[in-house]
């Protein structure tokens, strides 16, 4: 499978699964997947969202609790799941308020050392 | 019940709970509660993780996605969830790496409304 089909599989495997995006803490997006019809800007939520992620590493390690491994967000109108791949590379999917938060966190985590082995 | 109470009634009944804290945006504690023995410095945590908070209510708007109502973080040793209680206050939980997340996030769920009320 090429990043795509990671993608594509968990955003189709979820309830809810809006968007999915492979992305750079720098913002550059590497790929992403999102279904048909749907409208999120997954690479401007990315590029959002990996500020807050660099701000989390950066408490993480002030508080000297270890690598920030996965972060979920839900929102007024969505959620959103981030989980660290590399140093330098995170996987971030969006889904609906409805969505499944544990079957996407289940699967990003057992998505990204695949990633991470394409990378 | 009054602050505590409800934040020690959250630890107890969640595995893995460790401390909780009800907390401005300010990084000024209202009331916080640790188990017996626990060494985790939930002010400190709360602190920093307010400014995190705070870039996530910003990037939220940005994205026109609604308040941010929950955020779960997973660390190398350990677990954080935080809900929005206000527009000015949060609580927190800092939960062991095998701590039971969803638990947690169903309690801060029904605790929030408890805590605002007594705001």
């Amino acid at each position: 499978m090429d990043f795509r089909e990671i993608l594509k599989d968990m955003v189709q495997r979820v309830d809810g699964g809006k968007a999915a995006v492979l992305m750079g803490y720098d913002g550059i997006a590497i790929d992403e997947y999102k279904k048909e019809g749907e409208v999120t800007d997954i690479q401007l939520m990315g590029i959002e969202y990996s500020t807050v992620l660099k701000e989390m590493k950066h408490t993480s390690e002030i508080l000297e609790s270890g690598e920030v491994a996965e972060v979920s967000v839900v929102t007024g109108n969505g959620m959103v799941v981030a989980r660290a791949v590399s140093d330098d590379y995170f996987v971030m999917i969006a889904l609906a308020l409805d969505g499944n938060l544990g079957k996407a966190r289940y699967l990003m985590k057992t998505a990204a050392p695949k990633l991470k082995e394409l990378l």
